[in-house]
């Protein structure tokens, strides 16, 4: 099981070319974020050290703040066991949701269903 | 913005009708696995408490800990802000990952390009 207890580095994409990111903050270990990376954006984000995705909906490379600032300084890389997801461990610039929330997972799914908004 | 702002919870499941689902310690918050959930994973998880996925190599649906008693009992689930991707706040039952490690994201990547072991 070389890309399960092994040190060689190797992504295992999708049938789409993706694998899954999780940005955390690197001091905390929260979750910011989720989103996806082809090989591109996880190459970009090795060489600049800033976080690079693959936008599903928009078919493109796109650098996380790049428009809104809020870029993500990539302090650490993880992969997970069978290598299709990976952990960034970040130092955020400044709120990792679009909507300005500190991390996307930001509302609760409460017992009769509906999402309750909580601090995080 | 509906699915983005509001209190309705309305999962979006990706082509393949699944969504991503990030199990942390309820307790420190860090990253233990990453799976994914059909709808029948996801209210199977709300009926019983303890976290269920749907595993895409085996094309069913599986208990975390079902033959290694290393369940995860779900303390509170949170939802990112497009609704695609869930975070499972979780008491775990023993190590997440199947080789016994704590998380299953216990290799680190190095600038050399390998991977490192690292406690977590």
């Amino acid at each position: 099981m070389l890309r399960e207890q092994g040190s060689q580095f190797m992504p295992r994409y999708d049938a789409a070319g993706l694998i899954t990111a999780v940005a955390v903050d690197h001091v905390t270990g929260s979750i910011l974020m989720l989103a996806h990376m082809d090989a591109a954006a996880l190459a970009k984000t090795r060489e600049t050290g800033f976080a690079h995705f693959h936008s599903r909906s928009r078919g493109r490379l796109w650098m996380k703040g790049e428009s809104s600032g809020h870029v993500l300084r990539v302090i650490e890389i993880r992969v997970d066991c069978d290598q299709d997801a990976i952990e960034l461990r970040v130092d955020a610039a400044g709120p990792a949701c679009h909507t300005l929330a500190a991390s996307c997972f930001y509302r609760r799914l409460e017992s009769d269903g509906t999402l309750a908004r909580i601090e995080v």
